[in-house]
């Protein structure tokens, strides 16, 4: 056979392969689904909030694609007073993910956006009797509907957990709480890690709360700027649920004599449920993990995050667990889609599929 | 009256006084006084160490002088496989408190020096299945003993708890487990506040202890000068009793493949126990006392007390809890005696006595 | 001679004894006296502020007493935007001197008040040449004024250094530099000890610093209630002088992008200034000191003070230096009064008298 | 065309592609070279030690393979009293780093192997006035001649330094003093960060030294076991040399009364050159690197590289520098191999090759 004729066979495979793909791809499109999850631990909350809550998901391409397939999940938990639309977010990382498959920089996966926003505006994805179960609903429910709905690898090698500020902190908390679901942890810019700093008896906002007189004050805080009242009112009934306070939670400082001290058993119920000084208490479960990154940015808004980290770092290090802790240029929010397109996801690939040389055993697909 | 007879008055008050103060001191002389006291809680531990204990009590000269007196007291603890016997450390403290009596620099208090060696050469003042209840033994049998036989203030504004190495570690848990029984802590170069350093890993200490077979084995490794090995294995079984361990006690760093790895559910226990991380669990209790000295040299030897210390005055400073942390120059050792004599015993007095300005409320003598 | 003779002889020698007492004191009250002293390292300051400087100078009654003895001398540094004359402080010093005295808690001592406040309400005792040279008119100028017209113990055993906030500061500095000149420091509450949390670029009062135009504009700030924009302001003239900047002295954290970023340069020169980080240049002289405490509210306000102190405890250790750290409750101003009355000045007595088992050689009185 | 023409052509296509990439191979494999370097500040040093020291130079196979090629280079730094000869070391780099690129996981560059074994068995790459200066050897000398003798991308984009423990050290003290030079490091498990724990006047080897009585009585302590004693001679003549000393360089502490102190001189001199003291003199360097990694082990047998390791991330995220700590199950040593093949290498190739979303721009091949 002369060499046109090689030349001419090449084309057509080249033609065969480039029509598969188009056909491929034009039969199987990433997408976003909303669902919403019935959680019972979530009834006969405090707030009012509804047991039903919005979850969206993104299955990417490849999962129409291949019907015999399953696929890695990341849970991603979104920050405090977040405005995004879950659906809207799921978009974002739909985006991303495709375009991070598309480099080369990341094997399919699926992405899992729970809720986390309360009537307080942030529900801090703890179980407390104010506020309801809301780790019980992303740990238990909302990975039970995803495992009974999709083609999932059902097992903890195979579900990580991530978050930004707030979800920071849930994915930290909800890792060292079910290392039995969630094989790996990614916590970014991971907020209400110390009491300490803008956490801490120096701020005004402690002299605030006591002064709000009902649930709908907590909210209304945020709306009218005052951040760290709303957050904190938000963060104290999570972690320090009490129904004799108004606000249904109690702060770890009181006004003493016109002074903020410290209230050392709201302070011990809070910072107990901080990830620093849960690492000895929880170590049989932090041993089991695979892999923890923590990051935040050098010019980071809040100081408390970047001393959190430091001390988690160091507690863990002490522990023998390991870790990385990664400082990024930039502050708490202005490189958080950079962040979450270029190296959360491409992580996630790399720590989820099977050509990993980590602990990840065989997997299955 | 002439000058002369002022002057010969004047000498005969002048006779009169001292000749009272010849009776005085004639009659009354500062003592040693050595007892048993039992302790139900040590009854049948696994070491069978006995459950009556050696303790010794110095009674100041005042004591006799004035029988309705009543005296506050300081319970002091001694260090690991510290030689000296309770007679003998006591006739220390009892001649260094007249001292600093004599020199205005102290008031009278009473001093109780209750027994910490078994037969690990260290019990660690802890309550364990392994080797008793030691805990149990200082909070509540020797202290009943000596304010049912001896003319104390009975109450946590006049009990202070001090100890230097094992002894300050068991100052600072006792302290914070019980503020109801002492009301302030002075810690000397206190030990086992960490598992990093010397008391991490990179011992071989721990690389030794699975080759011990037997209890017997524990001393007789500090006796071959094997100080680690001995005294951690002493500490497991104070702090993380199994009675399924040939040593009743389970090390926080086992061997696997020839690497030390943390064992994360022995780590946890002894951890938990170490003074730092007992700060947010056992706040409440911490912020009942009145004052907190943690002292050691600034060429301390052994690394974890240092590291220890400045953790505990962290997480002490972020808790809100006022404390002094107190570096001064010299080993773990070489500057005991004079910190006991210079600094610990009129602190004590300072802490206790009604002229002082602290908390200390009406105390009744 | 019978009994009421006894007591009628008492009655008169009491009687005189009073009489003398009454003697004394009516001879030899203690004073405040006010002075100026020149500094010629203050000529030509960018801010024009006058080389003289007011001093005020507290006298203990003794100094009257006796005119052949010599007295140790207490610094005391007071704090940014200070509003109490140097007059007043002194009197206030001064009544809590002679209460310390009569209560036998204190031997008496000569204090000295500089001031440090320019036209941008604090020089941070530093050399500048943009706000003069603030640290050789305490340490060299008025020291020097002092011993020329006092009968002091001219020799760094009998000189301290003490302040508060930014007086603390200074206090810090002003010994690690020149321990030929004081012998001991006593930090309260030390600001500017980092550039960390509320001293970092997550306080946004580094954005408005480059809007200001002229150094008017910086006190300006200060009653506008821009606390952290002056006082932020006044510190880069004095650490990071530049006469090429309309405020004479560059930000350690600039504008780029909208975003607050480390200017390496600044930053370099503010941070080398700050206590923790003089450690190790200067070891060499912080070692000769006989004295070192630091304290500071365990509800200090100023988030970057607590984290500073800590650091600075921290790298003193590490170097083997003593010293002393001492967490109060309060905050950075509440207890003030308190703390200089009751723990400063008998501290200072302590250090500074013969009978002192400290470093202090023969004084000579 | 039928079916098998396809196929058959297609055959004949994959045959020819693997001929070529026989070819390829058979004309281009990787290399390593081995070279002596002249390096006129090692003329004349203390301790003998020739001017000419050996390099080893890994060129990977598409060097030959495209003669216009030009590449990036890594610069790697072996550790103390390290047996391996350059030649071997540079094998094991080109086998993992043949094996990365067959996997795709990184790109091809050059590695360069320095030496930093003298008579004391490590010079620290330091300037030192008596063992030489092994810093212009490494950043002046061997980077001129890889660059005059090799086609390299010759600015700092395209250079990083790493290395292990005392390599680890050098990396990280010649990048922050030339960024000029190399534009990232990445130090694994760097020693000599801290004068604390093993690294402080705890250890003993302090006392031996001063009994040293000649140089050669340094390396000889080595093989007879006493580790520290010797690494810590060497560590002093490279950063506190002293001629007047007999071993050549001043030990950070000093027997006084048979108790070790602080000498602090020597201190000031070596804890000046550690890198977490570097941090805030050096900024204006530190702040042009592009990335720095800092890893060790969680298991990490020396504890001041643990202490120094989370101090020198605090001091870098405290002034605002972006950078990566990662902590890894393993100790000193067990997983060197292992980290340089699967973490240094491909992150290396991500560091500089063109595709890098990092800051590297426009690199010319």
């Amino acid at each position: 056979m002369p060499a046109k004729h090689v030349s001419c066979a090449l084309r057509r495979v080249f033609l065969l392969v480039i029509a598969a793909l188009v056909v491929g791809y034009a039969a199987a499109q990433s997408t976003v689904t909303d669902v919403k999850v019935h959680s019972p631990g979530l009834e006969h909350n405090r707030l009012g909030d509804p047991a039903d809550q919005p979850v969206s998901i993104v299955l990417p391409a490849a999962y129409a694609q291949d019907a015999q397939r399953r696929f890695p999940v990341l849970y991603f938990l979104h920050g405090y007073s977040d405005p995004t639309p879950r659906h809207d977010a799921a978009e974002f990382v739909r985006s991303a993910l495709d375009r991070q498959i598309a480099a080369g920089a990341a094997q399919p996966f699926i992405v899992v956006l729970p809720n986390g926003l309360n009537k307080y505006l942030g529900a801090f994805y703890a179980n407390s009797s104010a506020t309801g179960n809301w780790d019980d609903y992303v740990t238990r429910d909302v990975v039970q509907y995803v495992d009974a709905h999709y083609r999932t690898l059902a097992d903890p090698a195979h579900r990580i957990i991530a978050g930004h500020s707030m979800g920071g902190y849930g994915a930290l908390t909800l890792a060292f709480r079910h290392p039995d679901v969630f094989g790996s942890v990614y916590a970014m810019s991971p907020c209400c890690t110390d009491l300490v700093a803008d956490g801490g008896p120096s701020n005004s906002a402690w002299k605030v709360i006591p002064t709000l007189r009902a649930p709908e004050d907590v909210p209304a805080a945020r709306y009218k700027g005052q951040f760290f009242v709303a957050a904190d009112a938000a963060m104290d009934a999570a972690l320090a649920p009490d129904p004799g306070n108004p606000l249904y939670g109690d702060p770890p400082f009181r006004l003493v004599n016109g002074q903020l001290r410290t209230d050392p058993e709201a302070f011990r119920r809070i910072a107990s449920n901080m990830p620093a000084n849960m690492v000895v208490p929880l170590l049989p479960n932090i041993a089991q993990l695979r892999a923890i990154v923590i990051e935040y940015g050098a010019q980071e808004n809040f100081t408390h995050i970047v001393i959190g980290a430091q001390e988690l770092s160091q507690r863990l290090s002490q522990a023998g667990i390991s870790h990385t802790l990664e400082v990024f240029q930039g502050d708490h929010v202005d490189h958080l889609t950079e962040r979450i397109a270029d190296h959360l996801l491409p992580w996630v690939s790399a720590q989820m599929v099977p050509s990993n040389s980590r602990k990840t055993d065989s997997d299955g697909h």
